[in-house]
């Protein structure tokens, strides 16, 4: 008796471990896990989380764009619980799409800043990442503003609130900034680790977004949760982030489609996807289809989630087949093309002339950290291809 | 055809948000994580280190039992990387198995100690809890032992390192050290959160652990995974966690049982299982049978793996009838019987008498947060069921 049960295991426990061969493959390589911020995700998070937010300092920099903190509803939910604490707080809301190194510098010399001693960001991944970078900058009053893009040591900087408005970014649970250098025509990660302290995460505040953003912006997850995965820093976090993240990111697919309304629960799975996207680059980062983006964005205006969602498609073709069909099958795509399909129909999608897409290719052949991380010979014939290059 | 495709998509996608309706159902709770500590996983990964475990402080103090953090090679990896550094430290070698509030004023006391500018914690659950308890205390010179179990307000530490040699405690991702009041036969818990700077895990130290070892603490593991999923505190980030813990806890079964023999994959994967075991319950913590298991420790010296799993089967029995089938199926038993059947399998379990049992019972019922956080109402005739009190 004793002996059947035992050859009935071993079957089954076989069985349970060729099914999760792929994950045992990389077993032997080397696993990290960090997340510092503190992540807090539900209903009306801010009043709920209001303690938290007034222990992190006696005045709040609040840093946003011009338009959408407002009409979220985020600034007024912010500041609401900070005059309930009898605390004061400047706005800085001249935040740019793709911020400048010289917005930052902006921001922090003006006299009002000066005795502020924590920052809050609240909006998409511009006011996010400009929040992470005046953080640090107050917290070095003496640095100039080459300091922003020059190897940087000191991480040290003031708290820092982030609360996204957007189901993309992802910047509030990662430690990058990505700033841009205008007279040089450059956009790209800062070279400082920055976690926010706190990370706020609200759907309703996708509730008063336009459709179109919400699209771009679910994009830019399906980006992050494809570049962490298909990636060689890759792990068994990373690859559980990501595995989750698709699945939850796949049940809205039919609200990006325009086919479902939304209600508080679907704004709510739009944001966990992003959130579950932000943490699985905060282990391996974001690979060469967010390195051609840059360029699509500043030389063409087009916005970073379509930017990115541009090259999807080709990056997955030339990923290993395992790892393109585990990604495809996760996500509920039959193929790339399908994919791509799927991103043309929820995004408006301008064209882009070969001009453009090869000074992308040179800037990506530039940034030898976005290739190197390629599960592939990230080689200029491949990028060419990725950037469909004729 | 632009609509058939829609259609298409219409079918699938409504598919894919059937299979996740058991994650979506909880989609209103608040979500939350937190992870502060920072992991690396891999093999010779204190040498890896070395730089980052010297930056913390000046001079260690090394926490550990008589045994473990030397046969393993742990000790000997650390004191090596620290000479190479030409950095002194102090041992401190006398945590014994549910170590005391006593033994840490103990280590506290010794002169030696008093330079001592952060703590490296070697060893199973108990020399790592210990090692938090060390790093507060220290950080506090003024605290009397009382401080280690009263309210706790301040939980700022020593900086601190946690190096696991067995594949179960989790400590070395968790805030929670459990110790123990001997003269009150009480063990919990302390008011405190302490999350180590860094969490260092080796599967190698495994190599020289005694099978028996691995066992119990692989099965105090898989109480984690469960007891971090079955509990109101759960929500997609712990589910996750569980998730994948439990896929990579079940790879192991063949080996738990004797019919495999272990390499080194086979230990970094019951690490791995480990470390995503403690990062779900850092998330949700453990419930009522880590509440009963305490006294079946403490008055019948049933070790902690053993007293945990002791009651898993009981447990299940009482969750709602989809979250157990859920947990079962992702670690691979056929029923609660079946899981006891593997248990006992692989453990020596002990009988324990009925009089054990309804202290065990006491205990818990004056541990209100433990019954708290049951997904099922844990009035005192569940409990006996659970405890298997006639």
């Amino acid at each position: 008796m004793q002996k059947s049960i035992v050859i009935y295991r071993v079957c089954r426990f076989t069985q349970a471990r060729e099914d999760s061969r792929f994950f045992i493959s990389q077993e032997e390589n080397a696993m990290k896990f960090y997340m510092p911020a503190r992540l807090y995700e539900e209903s009306d998070v801010v009043a709920k989380h209001a303690k938290e937010i007034t222990a992190l300092g006696k005045k709040a920099l609040i840093v946003t764009g011009a338009h959408s903190a407002k009409k979220t509803g985020a600034q007024a939910d912010l500041t609401e619980i900070l005059s309930d604490a009898g605390m004061d707080y400047e706005i800085f809301d001249q935040v740019e799409e793709n911020p400048s190194t010289r917005t930052i510098m902006q921001a922090c010399r003006s006299a009002d800043v000066a005795d502020c001693d924590f920052v809050v960001g609240i909006g998409g991944g511009s006011p996010l990442d400009a929040a992470k970078a005046i953080a640090l900058m107050l917290a070095h009053p003496n640095w100039k503003e080459e300091k922003l893009y020059q190897n940087g040591q000191d991480n040290s900087h003031l708290p820092l609130v982030c609360i996204p408005t957007t189901c993309g970014t992802g910047s509030e649970l990662t430690g990058v900034s990505v700033l841009t250098r205008r007279e040089q025509g450059l956009k790209g990660s800062i070279p400082y680790v920055l976690f926010p302290d706190l990370a706020l995460v609200d759907g309703k505040y996708l509730a008063k977004a336009p459709k179109r953003l919400i699209a771009n912006t679910a994009t830019d997850a399906l980006a992050h949760l494809i570049e962490a995965y298909a990636n060689t820093g890759a792990d068994d976090y990373t690859r559980m982030l990501v595995d989750r993240g698709l699945e939850v990111w796949a049940e809205s697919k039919n609200f990006l489609l325009g086919l479902e309304e939304a209600d508080d629960a679907r704004y709510s799975r739009l944001m966990l996807a992003s959130s579950l996207a932000g943490m699985s680059i905060a282990q391996a980062g974001t690979t060469v289809p967010h390195g051609l983006s840059y360029n699509l964005t500043l030389e063409a205006q087009i916005p970073h989630g379509i930017a990115v969602g541009y090259f999807q498609a080709g990056y997955l073709r030339e990923c290993p087949a395992q790892m393109r069909d585990h990604l495809l099958e996760k996500a509920g795509f039959a193929s790339p093309g399908d994919l791509d399909a799927f991103f043309r129909q929820i995004c408006q999608v301008p064209q882009v002339s070969q001009e453009v897409l090869a000074h992308c290719l040179t800037a990506v052949m530039n940034t030898p950290a976005k290739r190197e991380i390629c599960p592939f010979d990230a080689n200029e014939q491949v990028l060419r291809r990725i950037a469909g290059l004729k």
